[in-house]
């Protein structure tokens, strides 16, 4: 299964400013691709720290998303850090030069010209109906994080990633987690799925929201039909239809 | 001024089956008590990927905050790794397995009292009107992932980290970016602030927020009166108010 991880890049996620929309999409999306995220990390606009946060991921997955730090302002740092993370210089491309030249037409400022600016050796991915390019330097793909334009431009290119989808059924139930601990780790344990236990205590209607994950369908549906087997009728609010292979993971939900 | 990291530890975040609301809900708290937040940092619920994150982030900053995992379930396993990463054991805390008992009485299994299994050399702070200590290893404080839960046992112990507060105001401009870049750069090089700059593209209003910070009040001002001066009238759509030392920074927004 191929790996992933992402880097948002920005002091704003930090400071509380602003919250986090890119990293938590992104992860429903390549969980529905197939891909397994492995880590997510949060950086300062600061070079070390990202340069850091390059080394120790780049190399541990197979696909390193980034966000934030491409615009044309005095914290957007990311492509010249990338190339400096590399040992190389950074060139202004002049296809995308002369894109964005043609954009702004008497309003372009030498800042604007940075967002042409790239590591030497990236590719430009152009994608379907995309005015603009992603950014690709190595295994790394390097996307804006205003959350439109993220969510735009991964779209634009999400189909490389493809590689099946995982399949998720979920129990709600009004149960003590500790009283169904030991079913849930004997399922996991025999029925190949991944198992989860996600209690709440607000006013949901349930006290212990219960998934059982796996790539093939029919492992969550014996698993799940077996978990119910264990579970006294009181015990169960309520359960997920069971799936079929045409009908993959559901989208994400607040916990 | 004191430093922070937050290690946000579970299968469901990167999944994108639950949305955090921890980190960010902890990033402005943090802010507000002067705490500068570092890095964020979600992992699997896997002791290599936990051991790496808290030997690369306890060292680096003053407080490192962990979120999930300390539950009676099979992947509640925050409390052994600690334990691991640390080359300590475990050991039941007397007083926690009583209460421990004590509330769960008949129904009390086994797994309820794997979360009263400490790391040895634990310190449990027990604040306020608090039910349950919150768990804490030498700078790792170690709080359960149910949001609600994570933020009364945080704002129990929150007094601890104060550290005097950021000031913060925010411009909103019918501004390209590019074109107030050199303005933004120069107050951040000039006013002892920080400067950061934030496009949106939807309905909003405005193009771009610019938020100015700093622990100083009168920076703040300073920087915000000079760059109104640098924009034409039409270009700034609203302005927050002059902020003092009796008003500290604002609750965050979504952006």
């Amino acid at each position: 299964m191929p790996t992933a991880a992402i880097l948002l890049i920005g002091n704003e996620l930090l400071s509380g400013k602003i919250r986090d929309e890119n990293a938590s999409w992104l992860a429903g999306r390549l969980r529905s691709l197939g891909v397994s995220l492995r880590h997510i990390c949060v950086v300062p606009d600061e070079p070390p720290a990202i340069i850091e946060a390059l080394h120790r991921l780049h190399p541990a997955v197979d696909h390193l998303f980034t966000s934030g730090g491409v615009g044309p302002t005095h914290d957007d740092i990311t492509l010249p850090t990338v190339a400096a993370a590399f040992g190389v210089g950074v060139q202004r491309d002049a296809e995308l030069a002369g894109i964005i030249a043609a954009h702004f037409g008497e309003r372009l400022r030498p800042e604007h010209l940075r967002m042409a600016d790239v590591p030497e050796g990236s590719v430009l991915l152009w994608a379907g109906a995309m005015r603009w390019p992603v950014y690709t330097f190595r295994n790394i793909y390097i996307l804006p994080g205003v959350p439109q334009i993220f969510r735009a431009k991964f779209d634009g290119i999400a189909d490389r990633f493809a590689s099946g989808a995982f399949y998720l059924r979920s129990l709600y139930l009004d149960a003590d987690e500790g009283a169904i601990a030991a079913h849930l780790a004997y399922a996991q344990a025999n029925f190949a799925v991944m198992v989860g236990s996600y209690p709440r205590i607000d006013d949901a209607g349930y006290r212990v929201r219960v998934t059982v994950e796996a790539k093939a369908s029919a492992a969550v549906n014996t698993a799940v039909t077996w978990l119910c087997q264990q579970l006294t009728p009181a015990q169960i609010v309520r359960v997920d239809d069971p799936v079929t292979a045409a009908a993959p993971d559901a989208e994400p939900t607040a916990p």
